[in-house]
């Protein structure tokens, strides 16, 4: 895990082990398995409840073979165009799922991440098919796949048109992890060198920048757990440590350490959570997992009415 | 109205009378034949002196017979995709209308509202036309009477439509007076207990957001005339009382009483607007009527050159 | 130039030497074939690498006989809708550069910047084809030229097509130079009687508003050479001085003086760049050209951890 | 009924009440009712059986509330394109369906007619989705109701939309009866003066054709019950009395009298079915409803092998 | 003119003058201004009587600056798919116009014939936009064009498109003169070496077709003025001399000599018409221009009833 | 081989062997990988010499990795609508090419046909790109595969796609061979229990239909080899010999024997072919071959001139 108060030098260029944010492939089978079951039974309901929306659950959800296969057609549809046609880019996100099984370990861990976070998650169905944040994930994902295998025009095409339909612009480069949320996710900018580990939170608006002084690792890097809040600006190669929380339209120029919280423009250190004591269970100190977005900045907002 | 000062254990689960979002059934007819004539009056013109338009106007206006017909028309092509057919949106805005007259009337207070307050609105047509935060909002009421109606898959498929086309993200759940102008429009995000009542102006990026903490009623409470400017983050079951102004960009946490203003991140009260005068006309009165955005933030903003 | 310090009744009002954002037209064809030479090189060498993306390449660049007929096949496909067809579009934008060849240096120059400036920006194809800031803007050119034509329907029209498309919102009266780099893009927002200088880098959520107090002139004017931090607000009929620097999340309500440094919500101005040194070569200073996102603004965030 | 031996001058122009083409409208809902009922069950069990085909079935019937709402949608996806949209098809179906209820009543009778004459008609959904002679009419039916409301340029337009679809070309002056089964349909040419009465078939290629020599009345009459085989050519103001058969590939250019048979090309006499006897049961010696192509010309069909 | 009795081996390699099928580039903008204005009011005129065909007549005629783009427009729409965008058809339509008058001169011609000769077509507008035969032949002329140019691979993908969207299959190869009437249109086949003179009249179902047997010449040759009845067969590298009728259904294997009538299947001579009379007006005795379909057959089909 | 002189009680029923339309699964690569070698060396010489046609190209052909996935491509973007999607559609043929060998073998076999006997085909590419009968053949091999799964409702909405894109109509249960030419193809109709054997040739608008008069085996069986002329009839459980040929404009009723010719409405068998010679070379004899289509009836259309 990262240590906030490391060495910058040490720190800004970091092994590949300490943000495994692409585990190996692994079987996950049975969770997924589980999840489309249940996508399956929640949109059989709401089809049988709603006939108006019967055609769309079918064509989406329940004419298909797979949560991969359901994804791949849904996602094709939205980024689709006329010149880049969906029947392309669902052939290639078919054949990325195949090529790539923690691709569809991510879609899991992130629809299950959303359903657990979100209190405005009525089921996971709901998540799968109309959250722009996990849709837009989940096709970078795929643009980050076709990166690595130096399929850069393709990964960049698929990165605009992301950004034209989601409003979300993630550089197909960067590195995210798994059990990541996007809320509203409207307007999130994530650049070419930006890591962000697991488990993380992020809401619309949030800017993982660059500095633009320099080509080359520019870009913040979020360590597991962190909750980033709405409308925060995140510039440079800082990290921000694991459990730290980003208060809503926050500037953050420099590191924050573990488990602390930053807020203001400028944003200035306001507290360290659960300092001392030890961690007994990673889900309950992980700000990413329980998204408090305000109590950590009541005491600091103390205008007086 | 609501009183910014009052009980919180009291407002925070208001009465439905105090903010009477969506009133009940009442003949306007005169009001949206009037405003009707005028935008047919305005796309004949317009086709006139601009063939190029003239095929759209047609389809999208003169060729209704009514106001929520070309309207309904109008939004089911934005809105429509490859699986969720345009026809079918067509159809189900069209029997909205028919059985919601509020539906009918608030298009026409939000319609006059655009017209009265955006010196960029050169005639109601644009507004009906172009104003994506016009469009979203009348979309939105469309999925709230399915909400209510516990029609709720197909309610969040709406949503999640606008949020695509419009980049402007209204839980269908949430409660929107009348007289609401959203200027610009992207990236507004409203959650699913947020109340705002009549005559509100919200500029582009401005985020009405939950706390995180807990399920229950969460979101801001938005009181009449009530005017926030662009990028404003207010988080949290807090309530903006009448008339108050939020500055742009500003951070809000706690209740803003009512006429005050409250700017800064995070924000502060900088300014009790008309402390101790008798009301003599609401509009006179109401930011979101008046469109001050800046007036009431320049002392504050003192910098030296 | 802009000069910050002056009067503000005689600045307020620019004569249009000033602010020359649209230079007659002259003949660049030298530098449009070099750059068009350049794309298609690129696009044949992605199509050869890429089998999945020649079919687009061909269609948006490899069949077309020209930039601005590559371009305007691009732009009408994505702007184009079910009531606006890209057929319509395509024709309206070949005629608009063929008759004005100051779209076709404008589009040169951009590109040009975009390559400069920017990065994460691998070739001049790309950024053609997937920057949504570099389309958007072209559109928006388009709509200005049909907006001092006195087609005003049909640009604001245009205007909204590139408000939902890319979620930017520039009005089609705005005037703005050469060379502007619109990085990312989404949200910007630009008012009616906004005025951008040549050479100027604006990042996404960057609005560019007016004051809501009056009809007249009253939206920013921002000089040659300025560089804004993404989600920064500036308001009102105010100066940004020629290679002034605005930055992330600030907001500002009065002018900043040339070659001086604005941040935070309120700004303060915190520095003046080169202070007493002659200028030797105008794009060393431009940090609307260097992209210097936060060096100025390092020591002001300066929280201990 | 039409006597083919009748008084041409007087036949030529047959008073309203011998052609009944369009019934009086009468409440034929239990008809409806039960089509319909047996439509939805049919889908319903095939979108059970077919996963790849229940978001279709859904689309096309499951979701709509009425026969003609269903056949209304199916219609405008199929005719609608790029400049005439299928939302204002829909729209235009339906009202018309509403306003006349013998449309209603005419589908169902064509759709109970190909149900009973067509072998290869396994259902009545399979009718309704899948046979273009049938969707071809219910489309004319509608043209030639906007035809007598004097509404000629949109009849016209339909027509056209009718002959590019389906390859079938009906001019919407034309006058048809119910009970109508155009079997495979392509290429069949019905002409501005041609009437047909009800319980007739007609194959694919068949041409009921004009003289070209006057503008006044100059196409066939096809009384009640008659079946013409594929590719036949019937030209001019001639009579084809009720429950005659015209062989496959015939040409015919005179009046054939009722009940009798007429082949080849030129087309000669060869059968007068049923002389002398008792007409008992209607459907029993209709051509047009037992669907006997080939029986009747076996024997004049008599080369040795 | 063709002389039907001449010696094959002469005949059956035309020189270029016999038909001349294109002629060279003349002025005829006169009429095709006549007709553009006539075309324009009648659109005008339909536009103002039924609302709900406004929008597609702005679209395919009223917003257009000539009767070529007009044309380019609605053909594009037409013959467009997902693979062969209409945008790209559209540019090479109005292109094709530009660089080739005489195509411009065949659309004016063809469109006076159809007016002319069939009763059914209530005003040019009409036949522009509804008449497939019409739509089918204009970009029939197009293909012919890039076939010479030897743009092969576009001309038969033209082809294609217009075999599949009008049912109408004319080789690019094949050369046609003007003032063609296709008169329903659907089925009509015309082979690669087949030719036809100027002021024919073709009816639906019609083949031109090749022998089989050799790679040559193999197609009929259609002189000025010729009728063919619908479902006509004409096989071979034969003549049809000028002002020949073919009856409909007719299989017409040898030449027909000059105004003389061939009917039956297999074809037999039944009369020259004029015999032995001084043509006064070329267009009386024309066939192909008086449409008079079946007088010559009545005396043959002489069944007795 | 079917022998036309045989007892019809026998042959009616004929057993699987007798018309083994439908070989069992082969190793035929060596063929498909020369045909597609072939197929994308054309491809890439095209879209060489002709840009506006590139990306066509590569979207249909050069993307794909395998002539049935290119094929897949081309025939779901033809056969797809608003309804019924083409991602569908292609996921559909791609899985039924895998799973089904022979209908890989049959689209080679088709191909080579079509090259091999119609002068007019430039490429092979030409063919599967542009021929309509080539297409809708293919697409009927699918839905006759879904047909013997008991996927009929799939099944008859594919056949309803092909009618109506183009003017093809197959039962999915008709049975047909390989090395099959539909040439021009539209208006073909081929009923439910019609079976064609091997290298056969029908041209367009021929019917192979039923009788009417009962349910079960109805239609024609053709031999191998035979050659079908256009707008021919064939109706009736009857049988059409290996090697004959049917004349244009032919209605036929009764079997037609081995090797012989049939002409005429109604037909008459005009002569053997090869009487009494040995049968050398299979394809010399083969009029489904040769497309030798008029000069076996020259000497029956002796009219005098």
């Amino acid at each position: 895990m990262v240590s906030g108060q490391s060495n910058h030098n040490h720190v800004h260029n970091p092994p590949a082990e300490v943000f495994p944010t692409f585990p190996p492939p692994e079987s996950q089978s049975d969770d997924e398995s589980r999840v489309w079951y249940q996508i399956k039974a929640e949109a059989l309901r709401d089809a049988d409840s709603e006939p108006a929306l019967a055609s769309y659950l079918y064509a989406t959800v329940l004419s298909h073979s797979s949560l991969p296969r359901s994804l791949s057609f849904h996602l094709a549809n939205k980024l689709g165009s006329s010149t880049l046609s969906s029947t392309l880019l669902y052939d290639l996100f078919v054949s990325s799922f195949t090529m790539h099984p923690t691709l569809r370990s991510a879609v899991v861990a992130d629809l299950l991440a959303v359903e657990k976070r979100d209190p405005a998650c009525v089921s996971i169905l709901h998540c799968l098919l109309n959250y722009k944040g996990f849709l837009a994930i989940q096709a970078y994902r795929i643009s980050h796949v076709l990166w690595l295998q130096n399929r850069r025009p393709l990964a960049l095409a698929l990165q605009s048109c992301i950004a034209d339909v989601f409003a979300v612009d993630i550089h197909p480069a960067a590195r995210i992890g798994k059990g990541i949320l996007l809320d509203h996710a409207t307007g999130v900018v994530i650049g070419e060198t930006a890591v962000i580990g697991n488990r993380v939170s992020i809401l619309h608006h949030v800017t993982l920048g660059g500095t633009g002084k320099d080509e080359g690792d520019r870009h913040p890097k979020i360590a597991d757990g962190v909750l980033i809040g709405a409308g925060a600006t995140v510039l440079g190669n800082i990290i921000i440590g694991e459990g730290a929380k980003i208060g809503a339209g926050s500037l953050v120029l420099k590191d924050v350490p573990d488990r602390t919280t930053a807020v203001g423009n400028p944003a200035r250190l306001v507290r360290r959570d659960n300092e001392g004591e030890p961690v007994r269970n990673e889900s309950d100190v992980f700000p990413g997992e329980t998204m408090d977005h305000t109590s950590f900045i009541e005491q600091w907002s103390s205008y007086v009415i």
